[in-house]
């Protein structure tokens, strides 16, 4: 099946070659073509150019004189949820702070409450909502957790609507076990048991499952310490799940450096960083994940992304969508943070959102326009340049979406 | 002609009498009521209740469970231009101040010389695209500014383009002179004489032609001074054209005073403001108006709302849409950017977006549900309470329009 789109105005995204990742200046190294077409046989691009696309093919696209970029790969997300979080915003808004909303049965707590008692249909349902919805804006490839279980039975359920997400969406969708989100109430006081008790019997029946590829906990101040996260990577090692570690949200939590000792393969938020936290991760092969609209949502200073990559570093940039601390799926408008806030060139946070996500879900075909990668494009209304894309905030840019080589919206 | 909209989830903004404008702690008064129906006879809300809806109507509209709320009054933009600004966003990152991307010859002069060169109908078009989708995005009126032309020909042009919108347009369109938006560069050092001949010649050529309601200067360190905002706000007065002033966006220009002083029906921008500007308001029939996706998109501060509205202050909310500092027209987004950034009750930045946007474009007939109000409304998804509009950033929740009580989209 050769599938040939044509009349695109412009091409962005192009590598010759696949990379794993992109890193410091590299993250601009994406290239671009005006006017061209590109070629796709079965699930792969397999070629583009100026000038006569080739004759020969079973389906034809025509762009319009828009734009196609790789479609984003969002690699941090807990979309499955059960009920939103609206009225925990407007005691945001009267200035309560995440902690003591925590402490008030709010927060994950209340989140964990809901999904236990919600049957897996009722999960599967609205997190499909949420997830075609994301498809829709742009999404290809999407990183799923768990975690709002907090007891084996529902971090199971979780993770088995996740792989019910995976059979009926055309996304790709990775798993990832959170298995240390927030301390369940019966374990008050005893955190280090939570997390022997964990690693002793949640994580292997995770894996015996099958249900996850990767292990997660919040590594965070009141929640979770280096020596859980180290314990929590260690057991997950031993039954094949890497880690992606959520660390330094909410203050310099000494995550990142455990994050990078224990190999992880991401470490995610990184509000608190600092030259420690920078050092710690050149030269490693931890991918730094920063999610810009939870900043923006918690009125928390956005991580440092200009000084990472000006420091050598590459990262990626996700949603976090979730309905406590940023409750969207929308990926254009992180790219609008990741600009107007942190100060990222435009192809600096395509690059982010794209090749650099894909490597944090260990996705390696996908990501740039470069033959033999995944076609999982995003079609987009006719722009002179990507930097319209987060310039123009609050316009859906996004005309079509093409995910393993078909057209999907 | 009779309406009736059934099974509505939640109608939000009832008002028992249609109030002009609401301040304070009114701004939270809007009232709501589950499960219910609106009549709407001709242009005008005749009715609304819980229970079985009356039987006679023309037309039936099934709400399907969704929320009804007031069409967004959106009080300040800038829609007519030739050419986006994506370019500028870039160096803007590269961390260029404002007044230096006005030095280099950008900002408003680089509007203005593509507005020069636009026809007429070039920007007819253009600003048509952006009208349609902002009232697909729940807008049903809006106020447009001149400002771009730096010529008296140029100025006519946006002018009459904006007229021929409020022609071809289901929306409500409000048009203000912006007589001095930037110095053009052949009075460069002679402001004065500037701001003389635009009281003395461009003024009474504008009232002449019946092309605005509404004179408007950019009162600004850098560009006018309160000196000549007087002289604006009185040439306009004695032409039947009221003020409405740009103030205190880049430092304390002095300008919400001079504005309140020469009667302006609002002051706009306000990011810098403190006690001496609240006292200046307060008991005055001058609206402060916020843009906060201007603040937001400048990496500045954003105005102090929650003060002004503690103080008793009535705040309105816009958009600001422009090229240069807020490319958006999307109100969905300027509610989450009120409530998260600037602590906004969501009902209160609700009340901001509409009844208090009407006020500050001298329209008295909207903005509330009220018997005798105009039919001017925004269908959205199902959701128990309002705070999901901003909450749920980057979704877009509008699913249908109705203005002067006719289904547009």
């Amino acid at each position: 099946m050769v599938t040939i789109i044509e009349n695109i105005g412009l091409l962005w995204g192009i590598s010759p070659t696949l990379p794993t990742r992109l890193q410091g200046e590299e993250m601009r190294s994406l290239g671009k073509l005006h006017n061209c077409w590109l070629s796709i046989e079965d699930d792969y691009i397999s070629g583009y150019g100026e000038g006569t696309p080739p004759a020969a093919a079973d389906l034809r696209i025509d762009a319009r004189g828009g734009a196609i970029i790789p479609a984003f790969c969002d690699s941090h997300t807990h979309i499955i949820f059960a009920g939103t979080r609206e009225r925990e915003f407007e005691d945001k808004i009267s200035g309560l702070s995440y902690e003591e909303i925590a402490r008030r049965g709010g927060g994950i707590l209340n989140s964990a409450a809901r999904v236990q008692k919600a049957s897996e249909q009722e999960l599967f349902e609205a997190s499909s909502e949420r997830l075609a919805r994301m498809v829709a804006d742009g999404t290809g490839s999407i990183e799923i957790k768990s975690g709002y279980g907090l007891t084996l039975e529902a971090e199971l359920k979780m993770l088995r609507t996740a792989a019910r997400l995976a059979e009926s969406s055309p996304a790709t969708i990775k798993t990832t076990f959170l298995c240390a989100h927030a301390l369940p109430v019966e374990y008050r006081g005893r955190a280090d048991e939570y997390v022997a008790m964990v690693c002793r019997e949640w994580i292997p029946a995770v894996a015996a499952e099958g249900l996850a590829e990767f292990v997660d906990l919040f590594c965070e101040q009141g929640f979770f310490t280096t020596d859980h996260a180290a314990r929590v990577m260690e057991a997950g090692a031993k039954h094949g799940l890497r880690a992606k570690i959520h660390a330094n949200q909410l203050a310099f939590s000494g995550g990142v450096q455990a994050g990078v000792k224990g190999g992880a393969l991401s470490v995610d938020h990184l509000e608190s960083s600092g030259p420690a936290e920078i050092e710690a991760l050149l030269g490693t092969a931890t991918m730094p994940t920063l999610l810009p609209s939870a900043a923006f949502f918690l009125r928390a200073p956005y991580p440092p992304a200009r000084e990472m990559i000006d420091s050598g570093l590459g990262v990626a940039l996700a949603t976090d969508y979730n309905p406590g601390t940023s409750p969207s799926g929308y990926m254009p408008l992180v790219l609008t943070m990741a600009t107007v806030g942190m100060r990222m060139m435009p192809e600096e946070a395509l690059a982010a959102a794209t090749i650099n996500g894909a490597y944090a879900m260990g996705l390696h075909d996908r990501g740039t326009i470069s033959v033999g990668a995944r076609a999982d494009l995003a079609l987009l209304r006719p722009m002179d340049s990507v930097a319209y894309l987060p310039y123009s905030f609050g316009e859906n840019c996004i005309q079509g979406m093409i995910l393993g080589g078909k057209p999907i919206v």
